[in-house]
């Protein structure tokens, strides 16, 4: 038979009849949810079908749901791992139901929060476009105006593109917007969507003005983080702990149920100040042995702007500078930044970074290159091509670090 | 005045004369260093010239040196940092004279080892093509021929790439061959080219069959790790301990002039094996919102081989599924890396992955995307297309961890 997500089995193993959802098949192996929520991997061929049922689709939008009393939180949900378990009943997806059974896990959240509910999509976060980015932003003014303050519920793939995107959007915040993920569903027990939420909501409920993410500080369960949404990264593609906060603390932690703030902050401003405008023609572009001044140019044809991922403090091969200058002379924006993990951009050390600056190459300075990306997109949407490179240098949402950190960087 | 690096000067400042060499200049300021190795950077218009003369040029080739009496290592040097001091005398790079000066600091090496020193070449790392790997591979085994071990000095931002190339092209090794570079060059009294040598030198006399990487483990001098080629990564523009091995510990730590092993490693081998034949038309794409199948399809043109570097298991926005379909269609092998620094690719667990691997998408598994790129150069160089994902996920080099490593991945 021709096995697809969600379709409900019985299958018989090992002398016993379970009932069980399938939700996966590699090859010749089906991976199967148990319902005491652990998945096993079994030989398609040790499966007898007892009994399947199709599933339904449902889809829902724009619900809202009020629930509790006592500090107005905003929860906008946009889709991604931890809206992504399976409703045994039917075999669909129930994002807004699945993450309101997330709030219900801790029923003193009842009596301290008015929680409503709003569904923004329903999307795995590598399908996150700019576009949407600009519609999301409205929507957080938006419920942000009703609320103490936003919990945005969202696939951590491209979380923290989202996050810093968002943060130079809104040049001031009147309360805070704090992103949550989870790295697994929360139908499995070693789900981190509880704790995340759980801690999303206290952040949320604190005076600071700034897009944040909230998830796991390490593996186990009893501290969640607070990361800035311009310094932080996915470090891991399945660790609980997979954010960090690159080059600097986490802004807070929560433990005990407490929010304890480890790290400076912007306060929440009087009012909410967004501009959305984004140029979304901008490349980004791996500098790696081999590549050549036609793949760089190929890449920037009808581009705004290119932020380069340089080597070390941000080089590149000199065969490349030839095209460098063509695509500069073109009016195109150059920014470089460095794929190494921490550490600043610094074009004046050695005379191949000091003739890239000479072509007219903007240094992203410390800024991950994510958010080098994100910000240019900003810059230059709403801002005049001239101020480009000292606005690209000036430290607008907390991007830049002005002091090295001698701690731990990742 | 036109200022040149290496100019040397006379400057007044503050009352003083200071015999210097100048090095650098950014806009309206000057950086030089001071005769004790201390840069200092002041206003130009603080500078009185008294006596300025241009520095001669000095190119060196195949300088072969002997050294000390005991263990036979030869030093191949390819530039870098490490070699990147500054010659007061004529102002003039001399690479190999300075790499004799690094080995000279420690006169028990001089009882040690027997070190015969040869010029490869004298760039700048992020100048190193596929070519030149090609080159360097036979000169190092040529070296290795005729010594217990070979260090190699090279550039560190590119370092983990030539190794991890080094790495396949070399199936068995008779010895050790280590990579050293610093982050600080030696004419600097914070320089790591010290303390990285004199570990390149003691590794390279061990039994160790691998490609290997010797450069500092933390901030201070007292320790040295040897990272395995196919795992290490540079993470930091400008620390001293700017490599790590990634989801595991180092091969090796020196250590109070002693190496400490701390995990497997492949001994050597009676005889040294090469294969050093690379398909070099491979590009790395880095995914980001906004991207589009156009931006795909363009740095795919001409290529043997994309290797993308997703979001968390291995993602990529559906958007661009029809021209993944035309690329692999046209027979581009397509592989797919995480941009997450660690945790593996698995196309296995949500539905748009499952696409990507029935349109024909490689998963590179837990390998760092720098090295699914030297082994996609090294497979489709040495073997039929038709084994190539078959041995894109055979654990070759030790460049696939076989579990999942539970510590620090960083």
């Amino acid at each position: 038979m021709d096995f697809t997500r969600g379709t409900k089995l019985k299958i018989t193993y090992n002398g016993n009849v379970m009932d069980v959802t399938y939700i996966s098949k590699d090859e010749d192996f089906l991976t199967v949810k148990l319902q005491n929520g652990y998945n096993i991997t079994i030989p398609e061929n040790k499966v007898n079908v007892l009994d399947s049922s199709e599933p339904q689709n449902v889809t829902k939008k724009s619900i809202i749901l009020k629930h509790g009393n006592g500090i107005p939180i905003s929860l906008i949900t946009t889709g991604g791992t931890i809206v992504s378990a399976i409703d045994y009943e039917t075999g669909a997806v129930h994002p807004s139901t699945d993450i309101r059974k997330i709030v219900d896990r801790y029923p003193y959240m009842e009596e301290k929060y008015a929680i409503s509910v709003r569904e923004f999509d329903n999307i795995l976060s590598e399908n996150m476009q700019p576009e949407m980015w600009i519609k999301l932003s409205a929507v957080l003014k938006e419920e942000l105006s009703k609320s103490n303050g936003v919990v945005v519920s969202h696939g951590t793939d491209t979380m923290s593109y989202t996050a810093s995107a968002l943060a130079f959007m809104f040049e001031k915040l009147s309360g805070p917007a704090v992103m949550v993920g989870s790295q697994r569903s929360s139908d499995r027990p070693s789900s981190d969507s509880f704790g995340n939420m759980e801690g999303a909501m206290a952040f949320s409920s604190t005076n600071v003005g700034e897009i944040c993410i909230s998830m796991h500080s390490g593996t186990s369960d009893d501290s969640i983080s607070l990361h800035r949404g311009t310094r932080a990264r996915k470090m891991h593609s399945t660790r609980r702990d997979a954010f960090r906060t690159v080059s600097g603390k986490p802004i807070a932690k929560f433990k005990n149920k407490n929010v304890e703030f480890l790290s400076e902050y912007t306060e929440r401003s009087d009012k909410t100040s967004l501009s959305n405008k984004l140029e979304k023609r901008i490349s980004m572009i791996y500098f790696h042995p081999g590549i050549s001044g036609q793949d760089l140019e190929k890449l920037s044809e009808g581009k705004r702007a290119i932020i380069i991922m340089g080597t070390g403090l941000g080089h590149i091969s000199q065969t490349l500078f030839p095209s460098v200058k063509k695509i500069v002379g073109m009016g195109t924006k150059v920014v470089m930044t460095t794929q190494c993990m921490a550490g600043t951009v610094n074009l004046n050390v050695y005379s191949t970074g000091r003739e890239l600056k000479k072509i007219g190459v903007v240094s992203a300075e410390n800024m991950l290159p994510e958010v080098a990306l994100t910000k240019t997109m900003y810059l230059l949407g709403n801002y005049a091509d001239e101020d480009f490179e000292s606005m690209m240098k000036m430290n607008m949402r907390g991007e830049i670090i002005e002091r090295e950190f001698l701690g731990d960087c990742y």
